[in-house]
């Protein structure tokens, strides 16, 4: 997700990010995860706390820790290589946490990127590995122009079809600049994230038509009803870029989630579409399957990099400087609002909403870690 | 483009395809291109107007022909491979024509992927390459996954803006199968071709709201005045996928555009945004500096390629075999429209407007070739 950002409401509490962090790795750590393991997942989630991305954040710490209780993610699983060339690679996470899956994958791409000019490598045996744009960070923090994608569970339903098949399956991409703040694009390939129809669903108020569609494949304006369809597998769910149909190009959102299917799913030897994240019976000891692709590009092999960050700037000040619709002040460059949020969340603290803080406190005594938020 | 195939009207002729191509190759060569390379260009528009995209096929020779005669288009020029290592490379196109850059590009990824796994080349300094799908069919011919952009003249604006600065930018990925016709995707990046708003135009009917703006960068319906104020740049044009603001993702579109742009234009070290394909004083004389970026991947570097094909296979059955919506009876996978198209072209011959046929017939008589269409 990218312009659409949730800020929290004003019931919110806010948290300075490194306290979140440290309790966030003291849970995970109480699962046996390596020191160093739990500070990258803290890391990645309170991350997309910072970046105004509330729905990847802490929020999402019940699930790792139901997760890591019922067997679905392995705590103490390492991602083993299975392929390798010099700037190739097949990963097999083990059904280990997503985000050290991601981190050892990024890095191996990194590697490859430096010696050859290229890091590819496909993942397959993950868990939800976080946010999309935490690998591509890194890649960026390499100097390095990095793609990150996923697959995710099934909430996406193919053009002209009402059964959630495909995933969300988000892409994440950034390159440098000198500048400007550097590309940093990290979005669904769904015209909304489930958490839209949520907050709709919340608000009881309807949604506007080509969100997502009923159990009979026609466009829905009441989120609580498709929401309780998509929990009971009843049909209908969220539709792809473009909407419903042909008509606004839905078949070319419903593409581009297949091109990132295929990338992660199938090229990894993986799970993709529909055996993707889906609940066994009970919801335990299902593995998750969740399947990565990760490409790094060292971009010296193709020009010089004073050459690229230049045109990078001339191309955002292109895009910024140009005029505005009737209306409208202000031309955004991807990833532009995250930083500002970020910024803006340092100073005040990250905002968390009652519930959430609730959830922590509650995750805090059932793992027997000091709740000090 | 790819489920939306604008068919041709009762009016067309039907004309077999191996003697169009026949035709289509002596134009290339009354300019003194060589033999093989006028087939290739050949070859490129035809397999377009077979596939059922006659906006990219045999109607696009009048800009190739006057492109080659006011030296915005090179005939004679070769690419150079300006930097290169075992994965990767930066072509430049020497301006010379789209289809032989391409071909030449492709042919190095594929010889990389052959070798190291994977193939990388960007291109900077080209012309209009025809469609992105004769270039990822070439590295599917060579049993690869394949990937093929490229850049184009400015006609979408970016989102809260009013003028175009981006490109339709497509992006094409094939990968096999065994069963099933192999993935092909094909599509622009906006939310409709620039072909929509001519056959509007023409019908003199309303747009749906969504996918242009006019000069004031707000919804527009009459698709006539949109064309004219694209035309003379006034401001309007082309939504990116997603459509207007926000509410429908279109900050995605726009997105995916610019991740387009970036590995074509940015990377090659050419040229981007609104620098690409901009006519000159009087239209003579300007090189279109259109960039391109492929990529293939020699499958068995990530898994078995039997695993890979069963997995696609699985994959796209598993869509095709799931519910349809109420009202549809078929979920269609990207190219199997094409495919049918193809197959149904090659029996029946092509269909050509009338207005086509009588172009070909008038660069015909320009260029001294016998018409025998």
């Amino acid at each position: 997700m990218t312009f659409f950002i949730m800020e929290a409401s004003s019931m919110s509490l806010y948290v300075n990010n490194q306290k979140l962090t440290q309790f966030v790795q003291k849970i995970f750590s109480s699962f046996g995860v390596t020191r160093e393991d739990a500070v990258i997942c803290a890391d990645n989630l309170v991350l997309a706390d910072l970046r105004g991305i509330p729905s990847h954040g802490v929020a999402r710490l019940r699930r790792y820790v139901d997760g890591m209780s019922n067997g679905t993610i392995l705590p103490h699983s390492k991602p083993i290589i299975v392929r390798e060339a010099p700037s190739t690679a097949t990963v097999d996470g083990q059904a280990g946490l997503g985000q050290i899956v991601g981190h050892f994958s990024t890095q191996l791409a990194i590697e490859k990127a430096r010696k050859t000019g290229v890091g590819i490598v496909a993942v397959r045996n993950s868990n939800h590995y976080g946010i999309a744009g935490y690998y591509t960070q890194m890649m960026l923090d390499a100097g390095l122009l990095g793609i990150s994608m996923t697959n995710t569970a099934p909430l996406v339903v193919p053009t002209f079809g009402r059964k959630m098949i495909i995933g969300t399956n988000p892409i994440s991409m950034t390159a440098p600049t000198r500048r400007n703040k550097p590309f940093f694009l990290d979005m669904a390939t769904s015209v909304i994230p489930r958490g839209k129809l949520e907050v709709y669903d919340r608000m009881g108020k309807d949604m506007p038509e080509g969100w997502a569609v009923d159990s009979k494949g026609q466009t829905a304006t009441d989120a609580t009803e498709v929401l309780r369809n998509m929990v009971a597998r009843l049909g209908g769910g969220i539709l792809p870029l473009g909407g419903e149909g042909e008509l606004y190009g839905g078949y070319k959102g419903y593409g581009i989630a297949l091109l990132v299917d295929i990338l992660c799913g199938v090229l990894s030897g993986g799970a993709y579409a529909d055996l993707v994240d889906i609940k066994g019976p009970g919801g335990a000891g299902q593995p998750a399957l969740v399947a990565h692709f990760f490409m790094a590009l060292n971009i010296e092999n193709f020009v010089e990099m004073e050459i690229f960050m230049e045109k990078m700037d001339d191309l955002i000040d292109r895009l910024k400087e140009s005029a505005k619709a009737e209306g409208q002040n202000r031309i955004y460059i991807h990833g532009e609002k995250e930083y500002e949020l970020y910024e803006q969340h340092r100073q005040t603290g990250v905002p968390l909403e009652e519930n959430v803080h609730e959830t922590l406190k509650a995750i805090a005594g059932e793992r027997g870690v000091v709740f000090d938020l």
